[in-house]
């Protein structure tokens, strides 16, 4: 009478190992408990992947395990709030095996330790959909102190950390295997946007410095473009971004090298995880000399002003034009 | 190139007038703030529900999303903990239309105010799947107070709440219409079942009786068997019930008169969405009369011994053998 469900038998074996924190109590519990530092103030945040949405159900599981965590995990960093853990709500088809989970925790359990972000609490279920990966994040902040998107005033100048439009394309190449090739790329770029896509690098490194001397900060998700239009509109202000600025890889300048239209997808198509911060002239270079301290790329691509929209413009003074300016499921 | 994005719309007409809480910020950020009551932990718990597991495609909206956010309140109600609030996540599927959404967001609300538990953040994404709602609330309790699996102790009383059973015989009613007929129910206990089946009635009025009275306690949602065992393996004692005892509806006890094995479908099937607990025996008549001021429903069912294991027994002392103590997806 007291053998343990396939489901009590699933979570010892590939998730207790993961719950180093105290208060996910072992994953014994119906809850985690977390008591917050004094003086803080808890930063939420959640995302969902879903298979054949944000991957490909034939990705490697370790990786899909990686980008449900770093989805979230970048969402922090733009907020400058450090990890404190996460909960994580598993919705799995059948074919998701034993083997399968094995490499899903094990990613899972390396990135939780990477990051300092350790597994509270879970939940799995069956599905006859795909493997939908649900994780909210939990980080902290000195009370009042999380970076919000409303915070850009005129003046202020726009940052973005490492570089931009890599996922967007790498979903690209991913989906039509004649892409790279019509592109030009050789094996390196290819795999290079391909991994991009696969593997956001949330800039959690950054978070600290965001915090100290940002005046709004937005996770680039779903485009730069689009994403820099909301934290305008929520600043009521508008941005000016000089097109040439936005930093590309080198992947990404061969691929629009060979196709210059692809500037759009660059720009709007999401998949980034970077961040887009902005930042008063007075406080600009101790942003930058932070980030270089941190190892994450940081580059000024224009600046705030007084009005309302976000202007992209090419080297001689033209404005670009984009279809949407944003990713959007709906 | 201002025009927002199918998802913002979506989320400003039907989800921002439930983000009453200044920490939403009105649903137009990356994350959400939530600022602890000094002295306080958070209690942290996260559910899914997901299409043709928890509910049926073709369930009402607005009570799909009420059983979202209460198997995550049942949660909170057994860890002793008062709502602070929630982040929602939905996968949904092309058939959830905005008439679809609009009473979603409506139940969702209703319940979100009834039970002082606003909406903090949330992330939406289409699904070639089922409609996955995953939903993370997030209580307080003083510190350390948290009501754990692992505080009962020989002595103890084992109390339930509500009545047991109605959940898992409501979904077979729901699978097969013939059973309400060969059950000889009316159509009053067949309405009553399946209603405790979609719409679960979480005890967070007795949540703060439970953090001053009980030892240990569990939301029951895969089966009073199997989960007052997970309750006694994580305490180290056993638990002996008295099966008579254990509490049943009108419609339940219809349908155990029909089909006397029934009762392993009660005890084990899961869906209850009660308060299992222990209590000290010098705290018991202080839980019952707090029960009786909240207007909960509390039945005292067996106690708790030194050793493992749980055992229910019938009139004549004979033990009841089940064939697994809960349901379980895997």
């Amino acid at each position: 009478m007291r053998r343990p469900s396939g489901e009590d038998r699933l979570i010892a074996r590939f998730f207790r190992p993961l719950a180093t924190h105290p208060g996910a109590l072992g994953l014994s519990d119906d809850a985690a408990t977390l008591t917050p530092p004094p003086g803080s103030d808890l930063v939420l945040t959640t995302d969902a992947v879903v298979g054949g949405q944000h991957f490909f159900p034939d990705d490697p599981p370790d990786l899909i395990a990686k980008k449900a965590l770093r989805v979230n995990l970048s969402d922090l960093a733009a907020k400058g709030a450090r990890p404190a853990g996460f909960v994580l709500s598993l919705a799995l088809p059948p074919t998701a095996d034993e083997s399968w989970l094995e490499a899903f925790a094990h990613g899972l359990g390396a990135d939780a330790q990477a990051y300092g972000c350790p597994l509270l609490g879970g939940d799995t279920t069956r599905t006859d959909g795909p493997a939908t990966i649900t994780i909210t994040a939990i980080g902290t902040v000195p009370t009042g102190a999380m970076v919000r998107r409303g915070g850009a005033r005129p003046g202020d100048r726009v940052v973005v950390t490492g570089t931009i439009g890599d996922g967007a394309l790498g979903l690209h190449v991913r989906r039509d295997p004649q892409t790279a090739a019509r592109w030009r790329l050789d094996r390196q770029q290819r795999q290079h946007l391909l991994r991009r896509y696969l593997v956001p690098q949330p800039r959690n490194a950054l978070a600290e410095a965001l915090r100290q001397h940002a005046s709004a900060a937005m996770d680039v998700s779903d485009g730069l473009a689009g994403d820099l239009a909301k934290v305008c509109a929520v600043s009521g202000v508008r941005a000016d971004v000089e097109a040439e600025r936005v930093p590309l890889s080198d992947a990404a300048r061969a691929a629009l090298a060979s196709e210059p239209a692809l500037i759009e997808m660059a720009l709007t198509g999401g998949d980034d995880y970077e961040v887009v911060a902005t930042v008063p002239p007075v406080a600009t270079a101790a942003l930058v000399a932070a980030a270089k301290a941190a190892g994450v790329a940081l580059t000024e691509i224009g600046s705030i002003a007084v009005g309302s929209g976000v202007d992209f413009r090419d080297q001689a003074g033209n404005a670009l034009l984009f279809k949407q300016l944003s990713f959007s499921h709906f």
